[in-house]
């Protein structure tokens, strides 16, 4: 074991020795007894941000007052910052718009994809997607009259060959929340495609740890969150995501006043606004909004080529320091060892979970659960290194080793 | 005129010196050379938001990072923002709850109001409703197969004797966001319950301004907004009040995780938490949720009674000033000189309102416009001085007596 664990020291050392990415994290402003693995949850604070809200609260709130929606942008925010994002998503500017959270974006384009395909019966999405995900999609499909399937992702292509042309939409996240796994985010936009089936995608787990090609693929919809690997703080805005080619036929279902046409023109009737700008629903957060667009300036000149490198780096090395301290001590990694399958954490299943990630956390080491076994380690290749995942791995080593932990299971209520 | 403006200045002084509220102004960072007259559409900076947001986001964010959700109350930030909401709507805890727009509450709102009243086929509005209300109403009355009626006011009550018994829900504001007229809101409750219908209410522009009782009156549904007389920052996150003898049924159209029963338990599908919190939908915006919050300290030790009382001695100011100085020049005054019947601003009818309002902002005194002829002058007896008032009277007087103004129509597009 000591051995194993200098060895681990070692490798740590000239992996971050090597790391051309390792600059970047001067731009957050990380605890210095701290070691977070937990930027798939809350990504940490960057440095932007606090100078950004100030300027926002003091000035622009402060003394420029309501004169801000045009002077200061925060009219067309939503969008500015829906372009930035879609940076990150490989989407041409015009597709993409920041606001409001996950769950209410994804029930826009759950209902903007019912109606772009009226005709079309099913409404099919992962048994393990995340709860928000499916709850939504029933709720959908109640509102609709459609019926749900859960279809796991690799029996997703045989089931579109044989019943894709009833289905609406396939509502998917290319990174499972709770093991990791990466899917081929193209192969079943092209099943769904074949099927003439739309294709959604939460892409809270994967956008700004992966590249994304949103408009190469042609996928049609897709949302997610801005306080993950995109660091936007708590409850960051999300997104929507919706192809140009469907901006025309888009019909949301909640027409909101400022994605009317003429928002100020006080009308009887709604008048959808030209492009996503219809997809605006109500009066945006705008200083979470504004965190969540400093937030993103810690992407500027970053390649996302190798944003993934990094990400794979440092899980690969992590399931290495599992292999050799913790799998003897009865973890079991169930994120894939293939790397075109991973995204970017790494779940270990143990019986202790929840006593374990409170034990880690009493060590300084920052890392969740998921109910009711796993473990989550995430990294973020702007900010981790691969001397946080040893220090983890030894922790949690010696936490098992000295039964240092409260075997019960959790509390019902919120856990971390 | 110089006779009118030296009555009317003695008498701003008289009043301002007897102000029991004059305090309160100390609770506000207000620009020196800024008359602020559009608290109606945006609040001034609390003095208390810039040390509670840089607490949030550099201790809370920053360093306690994800536990944040446990160890500084962001889980129940909701709920708790929505109890302190809801002392000044007259309703007792655990009926209001904290987040998204208003458009996203109002959409919450009518769609669970259609499904406690499934046997209905009626949604009341009122033509001259705010958009985002009227465009909501009307899809969510297409989303259930029903059908909108647009009924002013005044018409309600006979409408509801004659019709009732179709109606699912009137959906009014108590004032008037155009011309500032107060509505009876017993009254209309009263109509709509004596024909089984529901009674929703949008306090956007009466929350904070006049004291509002939702329990006594009881009223079933209500939603406002968090950056008008709340003060709580652009695009602040709004609030649903649902009454509780209407929680155990209230089936909400976006069944987002976090108003599950067990949010963290991962299951397979919604089950509504016990409570207002059923209504939760997504991730809160916790900056700005954690700004409205701190804005509502001024609010603390206040009698709302109080507040009304000068509102009235404010806007019955404005009045007179508009009477000796401005409907000489040719502004009307749409607005209810009986106090009984006026909300908490005032609006002048002048063809060249925009232009106006834009010149009058080029000598600090701000107010807003609404198309196509409307100027408003909104009052907050937390901070507005009836000084504040005679002065902008004196420059409106001045600007139209020397046509220092540009009498063209407002540009399309985004106008304050």
């Amino acid at each position: 074991m000591t051995t194993a664990l200098a060895a681990l020291d070692e490798q740590a050392e000239r992996l971050d020795a090597d790391d051309v990415l390792a600059p970047l994290r001067d731009r957050f402003l990380l605890p210095d007894d701290v070691v977070y693995l937990d930027g798939n949850s809350l990504g940490p604070l960057p440095a932007a941000v606090p100078p950004a809200l100030t300027d926002a609260v003091s000035r622009q709130w402060g003394t420029d007052l309501i004169r801000s929606w045009n002077t200061n942008g925060w009219w067309d925010a939503p969008l500015r910052v829906g372009d930035t994002i879609g940076r990150l998503l490989g989407a041409a500017p015009g597709q993409t718009v920041a606001g409001d959270s996950t769950s209410v974006q994804l029930y826009t384009a759950l209902g903007a994809a019912a109606a772009l395909r009226p005709h079309r019966t099913l409404l099919v999405t992962d048994p393990g997607h995340f709860p928000t995900d499916r709850y939504l999609a029933q709720a959908v499909a109640d509102r609709h009259g459609l019926e749900v399937r859960r279809i796991p992702p690799a029996d997703l292509p045989p089931f579109l060959a044989a019943e894709g042309e009833r289905v609406v939409v396939i509502s998917y996240s290319p990174v499972d929340f709770r093991t990791g796994e990466l899917y081929d985010m193209r192969a079943l936009t092209e099943a769904a495609h074949r099927a003439g089936a739309l294709a959604l995608w939460d892409l809270c787990h994967a956008a700004g740890a992966l590249p994304l090609h949103l408009d190469a693929l042609g996928v049609d919809l897709a949302v997610g969150c801005g306080y993950k690997f995109l660091n936007g703080g708590p409850g960051a805005p999300a997104y929507l995501y919706v192809a140009r080619r469907h901006h025309e036929a888009l019909r949301t279902p909640l027409p909101g006043w400022t994605g009317h046409a003429d928002p100020f023109g006080l009308n009887r009737d709604y008048t959808p606004a030209p492009g996503i700008a219809r997809a605006r629903i109500g009066t945006p957060p705008i200083l979470s909004l504004l965190a969540l667009e400093a937030a993103l300036t810690a992407f500027d000149g970053v390649d996302l080529a190798q944003v993934r490198a990094k990400s794979l780096s440092l899980t690969d090395f992590f399931l290495r320091c599992a292999a050799e301290l913790l799998t003897p001590l009865g973890f079991a990694p169930v994120t894939p060892a293939d790397p075109a399958r991973r995204g970017s954490h790494v779940a270990l299943r143990h019986p202790h979970a929840h006593g374990l990630t409170q034990a880690l956390a009493d060590r300084g080491v920052i890392v969740d659960m998921r109910a009711p076994d796993l473990l989550r380690f995430g990294v973020n290749a702007l900010y981790t290194t691969h001397r946080n995942l040893v220090t983890a791995a030894r922790h949690l080593h010696a936490v098992v080793r000295t039964a240092a932990y409260d075997p019960e299971p959790p509390p019902s209520g919120p856990v971390t």
